[in-house]
This record gives structure tokens, C-alpha cells and sequence, in this order.
């Protein structure tokens, strides 16, 4: 298949644990790849592994562990890969200053209540945040900065998969597209 | 001017500090620049601050600054960059892990005896280790191991710059042809 040569982008998903993120930057991959672009996927959690070892989840090593994905994703949108960034990144000030130095960016606000994500739970992770074996779990115990602007919201307990991505999926043909 | 959607590879020189490497590296970023590769430098240095604040020069965070500079060097290459490495890189398996991990990569050994080197000292950075002020310092106080098979290797006392990235451009252009 031919490789598309065009502007590359990262696509921003925030949001808690459990809503629904990585659900839909999977499936934006696919429709991206089908239609011959570079493409990306980059979980907090796998690069948290590969980049920042060490860092735990205070608000300053949040906060470096978002900047060091934010400058691999600045490096792949500037050659020309569409970035698929899924990271809970709860803090405005950080999201705000990637955006800043990547220019070419979509904020996507995955928003789930707290209730529906913990609910959700696929990993378990709330109910240890509840019985007090994780400390400083977003949404229990450490805060989550909402977007005040994010490009698209999808409310995932809302909204189909489908009806979601279709809304982040326009965005980012527009802005592809050079808008 | 046309950007080529090549196969990507990783460049990486390794050497003493005042080998030659930065000057090398710049050297070929203006050859595959003009003719329209994309090229992305990653220096030591300047990786180190964004990916690896709070790592030091120990054995252990020498590898894991040079594990994270290969992260980025292979994602980059997938994605049809030629990424140009410029970091001392001590130890040799370090430096062969990346390589397995990374496949299209050629090893360019920067070599020029210590006390060229050190007699160079663009950054007053040996006279500061003779001094004791810098402890743990690649070819004073701690180990470099040169590659044992390395794509080149660029006698920088004995070979012009010139002479030294013309060996290296065959390499990297039989490599981007597919060789």
C-alpha cells in the first residue's frame, strides 16, 4: 500500500482510567491505517515503561512523564506520523504546554463519570484504589483537570464506540486536510 | 522539495567526548537533508534532558539514557526517518541491544586517541575531570569499549572530515537503497 506524505498530527486522549481511551484511539488507528497514513499508538502506560522508569505519580513526575511523551509525539508529528497519544494526563498546565509545542494537536476528552469508569474497572484498579492499596489513583485520591477546550468530547457513556469515533475521526481529516 | 518515503534507519556514532561525533553527525544530516530524506538528529545531551532528567553516569543509567535514545531512534526509523545518533554509548551491549531492536541500524565508530581528545577539549570537560570536578568520566575514570565490528570507523586524527563522511554516506546510501 502506498504510505501517504502528509503533515503529521498527535491526537490527544485524556481522560480517567476505565474511560474508554485506548478503546478509541484503537479504533481511530484502524481507520487510519486503512487509509494509508502513518500512524503510531503511544499508551501511557507502555512509555511510562520505556521512558520514565522510575517516576512515580506525584504531580512533578506526572507531570515529566507527560513531557517526555510529549516530545516523542512532537518528533513523529513533525515527520509526518499521525500520533496517537492515550494517557489519563490530569493535569490543564501540562496538556496545555505539549500543545503548545507540538502545534499540529487535537485534544480529545474521553469523559466517563467517575461512577460508569469505576464501575467499568476493567483492570481492577479502582477497587485497590478503594481498598487503599494504590495511592494517588486519579478520579479516588488525586484530582483530574477536565479540558475547558478540548477539539472533540466524546461521553462514552453516551455514545457507541462508533458514534465517538466518528466525531474525533472528522477532526482529524480536517486537520489533515491542513484546517 | 519532495520528501522521500524511504525504508527509515538509524545512524549511530559512538566515540569519546571531542571524537567528532556532533561534527559528523551535522555533516550527514546536510547530505540526506539535500537530498530530501528525513533526517532527525538526536544528540546525547539534548536527549538527556528531555527523556532522561534524574539519570546520572552511573553504569545502570548510562544504559537506561541509552535504551531511552533507541526507543525513540527505532520509532522514528519505523516511520521512514534516518535518525542520526551522536552519543558516547560506553558499552557494548548496550549499544547491540538497540542495534537488535532497531534492525536498520549502521554502527559508526568515532575514534580518535584520548589525548586527541583531550588536547581538542571543545568543552573544557576534560581538564575538569583531570581536576577530580567531573567524577565518572568516559576515558578518564570510566570505560569506553570500542565496537568490534562496527559498519565504520572514522580515524578522526588521520582522516579530513570529509574523508570520514564519505565512508560513512556509502554505508548509509547502500543501506537506504536496500542493501
Amino acid at each position: 500500500m502506498t504510505i501517504r506524505n502528509t503533515q503529521g498530527l498527535t491526537v490527544w486522549f485524556t481522560g480517567l482510567s476505565g474511560a474508554g481511551k485506548t478503546t478509541l484511539s484503537q479504533a481511530l488507528e484502524k481507520l487510519l491505517m486503512a487509509r494509508g497514513y502513518r500512524v503510531e499508538p503511544l499508551d501511557g502506560d507502555v512509555v511510562r515503561q520505556h521512558l520514565s522508569k522510575g517516576l512515580g505519580y506525584s504531580k512533578a513526575d506526572r507531570d515529566e512523564n507527560i513531557r517526555r511523551i510529549g516530545f516523542v509525539a512532537e518528533l513523529l508529528t513533525r515527520h509526518g506520523v499521525v500520533a496517537l497519544v492515550s494517557a489519563i494526563s490530569p493535569y490543564r498546565e501540562i496538556r496545555d504546554e505539549v500543545r503548545r509545542k507540538i502545534g499540529a494537536f487535537l485534544e480529545i476528552y474521553v469523559n466517563a463519570p467517575l461512577e460508569v469508569c469505576e464501575q467499568r474497572d476493567q483492570k481492577g484498579l479502582y477497587q485497590r484504589a478503594r481498598a487503599g492499596e494504590i495511592k494517588g489513583f486519579t478520579g479516588i485520591d488525586d484530582p483530574y483537570q477536565p479540558p475547558l477546550a478540548p477539539e472533540v468530547e466524546c461521553r462514552t457513556d453516551l455514545e457507541t464506540v462508533e458514534e465517538s469515533v466518528a466525531k474525533v475521526w472528522r477532526e482529524v481529516e480536517a486537520k489533515l486536510a491542513g484546517g
